[in-house]
């Protein structure tokens, strides 16, 4: 990969994507998505390819379920393209402003960050919808996606690519790392000077190797060791409901939960009702020792390890705790700061909970699987920042933005 | 330097500092400053020490100006601490909320960042103001300075850390590492999972080293290259006043400027009347072969180097150019994106200038000295951002903090 050459190239475009009216990055947006549904049968030829590779190398069917592109998939990825489209334009925005004693007029007007890395992992998908919220949002992007997608997301950048320059911007808006080694990820998160950000997007690992090595700013997304908290004053079939749906409507995702825990003083009666729901699915139970006496020989003993695993699948680790304190402690202790949710009918509980909770999202009795930019009303997501700086939650375009202060005066000085 | 055991104290402390009200909060920056000036005599001994070890080293008498305490520089961080006590607490501000057709209601509110790194050079105040800043927005910090000050240092730290006590909150919000050696600062920047922020206040070279190592998350600070741009319809005399006052007003700050560039319509005319404010303080001029032609003998040729450097002096390096966009391309080679002007009384010009440039702070008409957390409006800053990411331009307490989102339901489901 030749990071000084594919650095400067975006540098370049993005200096003139930076400034491109709204007007031509929508006609560059549409004219993506109406490529990608005209060349469908290049992509899905690309595709095949990729799937061939996916099933000689021994890939699980989910794995190729993922990978796996279809024209009705592509007409989606076109469509959520046609969705970013129609987002306001957040680029130009006065965030704030003021007048100055000296006279001096202060504004401090919203830019994009310049060239945005994303590192991801093996869905195609992501090349199309990246690209689409980093050109509404003014911002070139280098792409890095898996080796398992390489042909397809060679494909769609191509397409992409050509689509936006036939719209008189820079097809350098949008580059793809044709180099999938592992040294191409290195290189990238040494990229200081033209990258303003790297995004990891994927699995746990990958985010990881990712923030533990990279010296360009980096927004770690994703990772979810999710709770909900059965307090004492809980409406039972409520906690019941909100359990079943955030642990299996979707149990792959990084809003789903992995915990619960349950106030000691209801747990007698709450537990056998949680579990009935959990049942329906086959959840296995992972509890600590008060679990089991309530619930009996269904439940496999929880380890400390159990509890700081987000396991993505029909599995939920249970605890039986003292206290509204405990369990704010337990989840300063094992959450990662994605989503966390309290089920109580008492004011002073939902209080102390949002406050001493510090993770990206604290509910008060409803499902955390609401985290996404479209549930939030944000538009379609970059991904779920799980650190501090910069973003935190859902970041949609707004979140791929920095600002700066334009001051105008008549000869002021100080 | 125990990384583990000083990030476990902060995280412990953030917690606490983290939900304390504001008036806990002031009382404890109250008794900070009411310490630090009944304890004077305790600061000067210390400060003592490191004068008598830098004269020693052969330290050179500006920097032992800048190390030395005096009773009158105590009190002026004692009322700088009051000045952060008297700033709107932050925490706790809701950004923006809304209610999803659902019935759900999110606020994002603002929150801590939680823990704050701060590496810095020779200046013992900056304990102090740093300290102040982050306890009033709700931050533990964790503060390195260099050897040079570091009997200043830990007399202030132990002083600002019993007065926080004192107060009832943990004096942990407050930390210093004792070890100045270059292996503690490498320490704290991979101190991920205990800071939330690095931040590094000091020269050139002690930025770049933090940026190229750091994995926690850095805010990138102050190295200001910073322009003035004379365009072909500029006010003669507004240009030359401001780039006096730009230039000599304080050349060893950030925002002072360090190369100005002529448009060649108006350099016949302009420049020997900027040379002749700048010949008031002896201002050496390194300019290009056309600015000699105007200036003659006395202008030293101009290098690339030249162009590229932050002299921080009475230096000035001087380009004409043939256009407004040759004069943002310079800027967009050389700058460092602090702070950069233009003079002119064209609209389209100042148009196209506040537009193209991408450097936090843009001025038309007025002297980049404005740069500045206070000049803005904005309340005691901790330095001057130059990245794009979470905070650019002068950074106040706001951007010490991150948001969450809280979302209060009745049961709502995905």
């Amino acid at each position: 990969m030749d990071t000084e050459k594919m650095g400067a190239a975006a540098k370049s475009a993005a200096r003139i994507l930076g400034v491109a009216g709204t007007d031509i990055k929508n006609k560059a947006l549409e004219a993506m998505a109406a490529a990608l549904e005209s060349r469908t049968g290049q992509i899905i030829s690309a595709n095949a390819a990729d799937l061939d590779n996916g099933r000689q190398n021994g890939m699980k069917d989910s794995l190729l379920d993922r990978l796996r592109l279809t024209p009705e998939r592509i007409a989606g990825m076109a469509d959520g393209i046609r969705q970013v489209a129609a987002l306001a334009d957040p680029i130009g925005e006065i965030i704030e402003g003021s007048v100055r004693p000296n006279g001096m007029k202060i504004q401090r007007v919203r830019v994009p960050l310049g060239v945005v890395g994303i590192i991801f992992e093996a869905r195609p998908n992501v090349t199309s919808d990246a690209a689409a919220l980093c050109l509404k949002s003014g911002n070139a992007c280098i792409l890095r996606g898996g080796k398992e997608a390489i042909n397809s997301n060679m494909a769609i950048a191509d397409i992409l690519r050509e689509a936006v320059a036939s719209q008189g911007l820079p097809a350098d808006c949008i580059q793809l790392v044709s180099d999938t080694s592992r040294e191409s990820a290195n290189q990238m998160m040494r990229m200081n000077g033209y990258l303003d950000v790297l995004i990891p997007r994927g699995g746990a690992g990958l985010i990881k190797a990712v923030v533990s090595n990279s010296t360009v700013p980096v927004i770690e997304t994703g990772v979810g060791n999710c709770h909900v908290y059965v307090d004492r004053t809980a409406d039972i079939r409520m906690a019941a409901d909100i359990i079943f749906n955030a642990k299996t409507s979707r149990p792959s995702v990084c809003n789903a939960i992995e915990t619960i825990l349950v106030h000691r003083d209801i747990a007698q009666e709450a537990l056998p009702v949680i579990k009935a729901r959990l049942d329906e699915k086959n959840v296995e139970i992972r509890g600590c020792q008060r679990t089991a006496e309530i619930l009996g020989d269904c439940v496999v003993p929880a380890s400390d390890e159990d509890y700081a695993t987000e396991f993505l699948d029909y599995i939920l680790a249970c605890r039986v705790v003292d206290s509204l304190d405990q369990a704010i402690e337990h989840i300063a202790k094992y959450s990662t700061g994605h989503s966390e949710c309290i089920v109580t009918s008492d004011y002073a509980s939902a209080e102390k909970f949002t406050s001493s909770v510090d993770s990206a999202a604290v509910y008060v009795n409803c499902s955390t699987r609401f985290t996404d930019g479209g549930e939030f009303g944000l538009g379609a997501e970059i991904g779920i920042s799980t650190q501090k700086l910069h973003a935190r939650g859902p970041m949609g375009i707004r979140q791929l933005t920095s600002s700066k202060f334009i001051i105008q005066g008549n000869g002021q000085i100080r």
